[in-house]
């Protein structure tokens, strides 16, 4: 770990507020903007990692509350960290835990200190402190560490909003000041707060930015508002963070929430959506989102997208992916899982080749109009 | 179809009563002995068709019952047929639909006409005659078709397996008879029946072999009698059936049964053990099986076997392949069965190595030395 290389981000091209960059980390370059494919305990649902990485996948995001209370952040450090662990060699960022606290423990309380709760898998009481998840990252081996922050539902009062950015804010310092002895290489974003209030939000900003971390995540957004809010959220907000850091919205979102961040200035991405999706039978394609589920797909034999890089998009028709989920067989959310996963993949690129050559409007409205223009009932 | 080379079988080596041969059909050359992975409902469970293809599987099983009530035979046949539904290019094999109609339709009744059931999906009422087999399994575009033949469990009365076993050959005689129709390439299996009575297995041999056949399969056994008893029954019926026609045993089984009846002159096998066992946490390997679920395997950094010529086997630890499990996972399963897949393939690729070299014997003693040598308590 003493001879990684040192996180690094550099700009390649802009084209309004879209950027595209390489962020190079111990564990390789990653080319932005970048989809984080989520690998929650150690694997992404379903998938293996050699189709994650055939979709086009150069960075994946794993579950520090999941790793740490399974196998434990202790074990996989025994067995060689967590890129031996999962057999996936590439970069891996990996969140605080904060967030599944709050929305998987059974009983959790938050002080200063950090967070206490539940285990959902065995009742045992854990503590999650700024200190500790710095510690538990460090542990998994991790290639971007995630500071603990508390993220606030929507809609909610200016105070209480205002309460867990500035909560946020402290534990912000105490995860920088943990960092100090990281190894080599590691990074550490730090988490812009304030909920729908861009008050807040610039408030949040400005301190973390006098802090100085490796990049900046915003948090707290695809929680209750609309598209039209978030967004609003991620202009302003990306914007008053340093072009020279990686900017990462966290937990979003569908591809048309991607493209309009990434219009507004986002770099990196992640989101279950496309292997959550994919179990439950919804593909995201180049002709908008398609419920294999419907009965007309059933005696047709055309593939998903004749022209995706994807073999199971390409190869296989409507009718056996239609016919595979009808016998609840597993394959069928495995393989939408994987369509999906390709198509985020092919999407990013797009976005990366359409910012290089200066035309990312164009890109992102012809995207949009092929979601809708080609979009008739034996389509969807 | 019609200029498809004809169905054609050559044996390449025998050792003692082991056989290796080629047995080529309208999608391909299968070398024997054979492993056919178990296709259900068009997909082998939780594993992708590359990976059942890269296993080294040559040829696959699929069955009838289920296609025919799902998404039935009338409309694969519409989509091209069952090679082009699956994407599966090579070898398919499929089975009469007898067996599951016994095992899983929810009112059944056998007459000397066929099997009237009530499908287990929709209730409806659904009729299987020596007749229908042939014309689904043909709509199917399947490359070997089975006769409808009836399987009784056993212990059974010696009249009650006569009974069926005659009633076996009468449909055998009317499945030949509609098969006269069938397109150039397709060949039809007889399945000797007679439970473990060595009489009425003889009486059965010699009756499908008079009628003729392209290849002979023994069915009914696996069934609730000892290997012991199985064994005798493969030995005696394989010695009675001619020497350049396919050899194959019915829903057998373990790896060690595969190997005892190889040595007892059968060139054919199917069994849902590698998928069902793999999901399950059940490994076949090198060194016998290895349930990966036991706590001892949580810390293990080993992969299942470092030789394998399965990149899952080969490159992720035991204790990766049982946090997947332990955190129910799918990928576990998946990964379990492609594991399994390719071990008993590998096992059918030494065991035709072995005939061909004249020491099958020595290979036989040496695998199943090995599966009990190495076996400690760290490798369970």
């Amino acid at each position: 770990m003493s001879t990684a290389p040192p996180f690094s981000f550099r700009l390649t091209a802009t084209d309004g507020a879209a950027r595209a960059g390489e962020m190079s980390t111990a564990h390789g370059l990653v080319h932005t903007p970048a989809f984080m494919p989520v690998g929650t305990q150690g694997a992404v649902k379903g998938v293996h990692h050699d189709d994650v990485r055939a979709s086009g996948a150069e960075i994946l995001l794993a579950n520090t509350y999941h790793l740490m209370l399974r196998p434990t952040a202790e074990r996989i450090a025994a067995l060689g960290g967590l890129h031996a662990f999962m057999s996936w060699p590439f970069p891996i960022l990996t969140d605080s835990g904060g967030f599944q606290v709050m929305s998987l423990a059974a009983l959790r309380k938050i002080g200063e200190g950090g967070v206490t709760f539940r285990s959902h898998l065995d009742g045992a009481m854990v503590e999650l402190t700024p200190e500790r998840t710095i510690e538990v990252q460090i542990l998994l081996g991790s290639d971007i560490a995630m500071q603990l922050d508390e993220c606030v539902k929507l809609p909610a009062e200016r105070s209480e909003i205002e309460r867990a950015m500035k909560l946020s804010l402290r534990w912000a310092e105490r995860c920088k000041r943990a960092f100090e002895g990281a190894p080599a290489g590691l990074a550490l974003f730090g988490i812009v707060q304030g909920g729908d209030d861009q008050a807040l939000r610039a408030a949040s900003a400005r301190a973390l930015v006098d802090l100085g971390f490796d990049g900046y995540a915003i948090g707290g957004l695809a929680v209750g508002e609309t598209q039209r809010v978030m967004l609003d959220v991620v202009a302003a907000t990306a914007a008053a963070l340093p072009a020279e850091r990686p900017r990462y919205l966290m937990g979003v979102g569908t591809p048309d929430d991607l493209l309009e961040a990434i219009a507004r200035g986002v770099d990196m991405f992640d989101c279950v959506l496309p292997t959550r999706n994919g179990r439950h039978g919804l593909a995201f394609t180049r002709f908008g989102p398609v419920n294999i589920k419907n009965a007309h797909h059933a005696d047709d034999a055309r593939p998903l997208d004749a022209e995706s890089r994807c073999p199971a998009a390409r190869g296989l028709s409507r009718a056996y992916l239609h016919h595979l989920f009808r016998s609840n067989e597993a394959l069928g959310g495995t393989l939408l899982s994987i369509i999906n996963l390709y198509y985020y993949q092919e999407v990013m690129a797009g976005a990366r080749a359409a910012i290089a050559a200066g035309r990312f409007a164009d890109y992102l409205g012809a995207t949009k109009e092929e979601w809708h223009a080609r979009r008739d009932r034996t389509l969807t």
